[in-house]
């Protein structure tokens, strides 16, 4: 069935999964101490413009929000998030299980706002007594964000000017950032996510590796003990070269750019097609990511023939579900999408009719 | 460099990577409810003649100890394990991170005793007041033990015996248990540790996959929403199909025991070289890690050539190095070793003549 | 200075005190075994109708609910509250501490409504795959609020149905439970609330005790090894005779109910003489603490003379500040109350005129 | 009954109970920022010749315990401990809750030796990889210990240099330090203490106080934030003057150390009475605490009189027993215990007879 589910429903770029038949008899070091492994930390220092960074590869986007949340906070620290950041929401409480609270701020679109984080972090400070209180200990964003929305350029700094301002660590959640750096509508590079956070990971999982994600501290503020962290939350990956040769093959003749374009013109062409069908969209999101709206029975029958996410049950009985297309999209994929729902609305009409 | 430090520095079986080349386009939902993780699930079943166990894949055995066993503990209960335990040394304390205690038990070559069990159990339950104790929850055993020793089938029916006379779930971590399941000297199959355990794991990552470990509760002991808690650890895996189409792979076609019979072969000559050259052994192991004894300068000279495990430092000035071979050794390998060895013997007869 | 600061300035009821004085050289076991602490609970018992409770006695209240909830809760369970829920902003994360997470429902006044938390459930269940989110594990109400409103009757028997609906424990934090039972306007008793609770606590810190809380478990749902899981969270008294007197004490002769009528009685006459006054009220409180609306001058005049609680800073520059009686509360502390108020009332129209 | 079986079966001090009655009616903040709890801190202070120090006030010892460790704790830090440490047996698992390990040296009559804390610290750090191991972030020991034993000042001065060369704290336990300090074999005074160690607790539940225990950082090594992690353990006591009335009476007019003497001066006596009626003892305590050997008959007749603790199943049926007294023993207790022993020892040898 034709699917446009989510952004990892695929395998891995080709060109990964060559790389590890090549390199597969070669007895490498374990937990991350091989050639790769190595070789992929200094592209993406590269690719960051940040020689300083340290660039650690974990398994799954979940793991690495906890183990970083949990690393970077001290005793009665919480994480400032939007109400609806992934960690918030979709993570089963994983921050929560290291100990610390996740502090709300309202969301826009996904967003969160640095007027209002200024005003939490001053409305905290300005009481005298914070010992009944969880502190604020950092702030979490996701970039895209859950509803695909993007931060630009000049609102990350804001965001980033705040938590320097309150001496607290900026984290980022790159698990679609493949998406937001390469969308025509971005003006957010690598560089400046380096030089803006404390700390981001650039997600492999749904940018065409098996699995993984870069974590990289820009600001020397790795957690202590940090490897033995990742060991105590059971994600040090034994078969660390697994993770080292697919980010080195995404950092190697600039793969991980291109998946991004190719990814960018396919969402591009969603979009536009969707549009042109007068679907109405849920919000604007510039990324890969698209939330259209539906009713219960146009979900029915599409569900039939395209894979598709439910997303959210509107009060008014109207049904939000999500397209997403990836470095795994092909045009042919999207032909044979308008061609379901040019047939699903010609049923439509005439059974109206 | 020629290798024997470990059982996992090779990548996988070419079979498993031919299987994710082939199914690599194809879309397939994730966390794990692909068509290749249900197949697996069932072909394990099947192997273990187990058809009401319940089967889950997770990536890495310490996070496999860690879920698994802060799953099957309720609250102030701790796991019993032997002092030199896997949980107990060697993963960075990830077991206490979950709030748990490990009970130790004295240790023979690793392995822990069903008399001494027993006598715990007993002296714990014969006070009448625990209020100010850790409640003894679990049995935590591997096999084969952090020292390649192993559990005969009556040895591991003494122990089942225990706990269920106890109530309390016996969990055998099988890291290794390729190693252990075809040793000659070895009379567990794994339908016997279905019948025995309550859980367990099949590990994959040291048996030819790139990373992976297939839970299998035997017992209608499957903690609650267990999904939910592989995630709350960050140990669900978004692309499921990764671990699904490795372990449908080592189970088709006894894939998974043909590597085993090879690696014991392996571990035979391995054992039978090193005797034949009048090495010392620390201990007297019959699966694939040999443990023997070096002077500080047979260790110098030996790791200019050999990669092989620094085990322990032994009062009296010895080392302990461990030499291990896996599905990957083949008999150039241990050749190649033998003409090392040789030359070293001599050119240390030599200096000393 | 005379001091409207809170429930808890001053130190135990006289009776208390006396009773600490005449079985002070009684040689008692320790950890709540004595018979004081015996006849407590079954006091307790006979007060709440509820012949088959479980009552244990802990110190404080932070301290009680972290170790009920976490009691109560199973994994990846989260227990839902009122954003103003005590337990969601003024115990520094405790709950968070023991790894779950607070799910949070609008407030009215402080309540939650039961209408909202089946909605909440509802919505929860209605969707199929929870494994990425927190379940929804018990609820957590106050009586009285954080803001010192009380439930009708009516409203928790909505509320405890919603619950027995989807099988989750309602558990209500007591802390100041006697200013909500003697209150003229409350229709609830310790009975109706052993009817409706699954667990709850009467406190006595503020209820003229030195310290100490007594849970009551009504219906069976006493948590496993419950005794070692107090004793884990440091919160078993070793000298238990400490909370036991005191709750017997409070539990004979009616001493609670009389105290808690004399603390409704001068709460009356609080808000009546602050109307009369001319304040204006944050909100409507029938119990002991009173919210009035201040300006920033009147505030720093009114320290001066009289201790009251800085309670939150309103957009408009308005200062909520509460004022508390309690057990300790007396006639002539009221009259001096009047007096420092009229005089800076009319310090003030003078300064004006 | 006659009762040895602890040193906190009775209330309290009766000068602590009478300065409890004295001082009810003030109305005090809550929280330790009374003026007792203040002037309690100086005078430890004063007492420790550490004007630097800082001083809280928790409620009873294994809250302390957990409060403390895990606030010097690191992540992936442990506590190294005896094996018999009150941590690491009779505090139901409460530091792991918090999410370390106790890491366990041998104990010799419940000492850790300095020799062997160096060979463990020296061996950790001599392997170059501990990513995988739980890192020693401090020392835990007890004066007295577990059996009563006391540290001379020299073994102190070892253990605290072993400490200082490793950078970690060193965190002694004083639960019964008053019975340690005041003994006629003892060397060590609290200005040592607080030389040596790096954080101490001062008992107040066994030393004559209703509940509490003072701690003392010495060296500015107070934890982050640490009001709100005493909050955050529900460690936080509403009505703190209960506290710091109860310590600032014990360090009045030398109260603490007249207390101390009276009991030494009854151990003494305790032991020489035992010794006297030929009783063999488990181990030479020179506290308030002695274990002596009984036969089955022996235990199962005395217990019928006087109530002493079951403290070991000798693997010979031979039961430990211990007695203890307290700063609340009298003269005539122990004459009474003598005739119940003189006369259980004649109908002893009648029926032997």
């Amino acid at each position: 069935m034709l699917s446009f589910e989510s952004d990892y429903t695929e395998g891995a770029h080709e060109k990964i999964l060559e790389r590890l038949m090549d390199t597969n008899r070669e007895s490498l070091p374990g937990y991350g101490a091989d050639r790769y492994s190595e070789s992929a930390r200094e592209k993406i220092k590269n690719a960051c413009r940040c020689p300083g960074a340290a660039v650690y590869f974990l398994v799954g986007g979940t793991q690495t929000n906890a183990v970083v949340i949990d690393g970077l906070l001290g005793a009665c620290e919480g994480v400032i998030a939007a109400r609806t950041g992934h960690i918030n929401v979709h993570e089963a409480g994983a921050i929560e299980k290291t100990g610390h609270k996740v502090l709300e701020l309202p969301e826009h679109q996904g967003k969160i706002a640095a007027g209002e984080l200024r005003d939490f972090l001053k409305s905290f400070w300005s009481d005298e007594n914070h010992s009944h209180m969880v502190y604020p200990g950092m702030v979490y964003i996701s970039h895209p964000t859950e509803y695909g929305t993007l931060y630009s350029c000049s609102e990350l700094e804001d965001i980033s000017s705040v938590c320097r301002e309150y001496k607290i660590p900026l984290y980022m959640d790159g698990a679609r950032l493949i998406y937001g750096l390469a969308g025509a509508e971005s003006d957010v590079s690598l560089p400046d996510i380096a030089r803006l956070c404390d700390a981001f990971y650039i997600g492999g999982t749904k940018a065409g590796a098996l699995c993984g994600e870069a974590v990289v501290f820009t600001k020397d503020r790795v957690p202590l003990h940090f490897t033995a962290q990742i060991k105590q939350h059971g994600a040090l990956l034994a078969k660390g070269r697994l993770l080292g040769i697919q980010f080195d093959t995404l950092f190697t003749d600039r793969l991980y750019e291109k998946i991004g374009l190719h990814a960018a013109e396919m969402a591009g062409r969603l979009k536009e097609g969707l549009k042109e069908r007068g679907y109405s969209f849920y919000l604007e999101s510039p990324t890969n990511q698209q939330f259209v709206i539906l009713t219960k029975e146009q979900y029915e029958r599409l569900k039939k023939h395209v894979a598709v996410s439910f997303w959210e049950q509107l009060s008014d009985s109207g049904i939000v579900v999500r397209f997403a297309v990836s470095w795994a999209t092909r045009q042919e994929d999207l032909e044979a999408l308008w061609e379901v729902l040019d047939r699903l609305k010609m049923e439509e009409t005439q059974e109206v009719g």
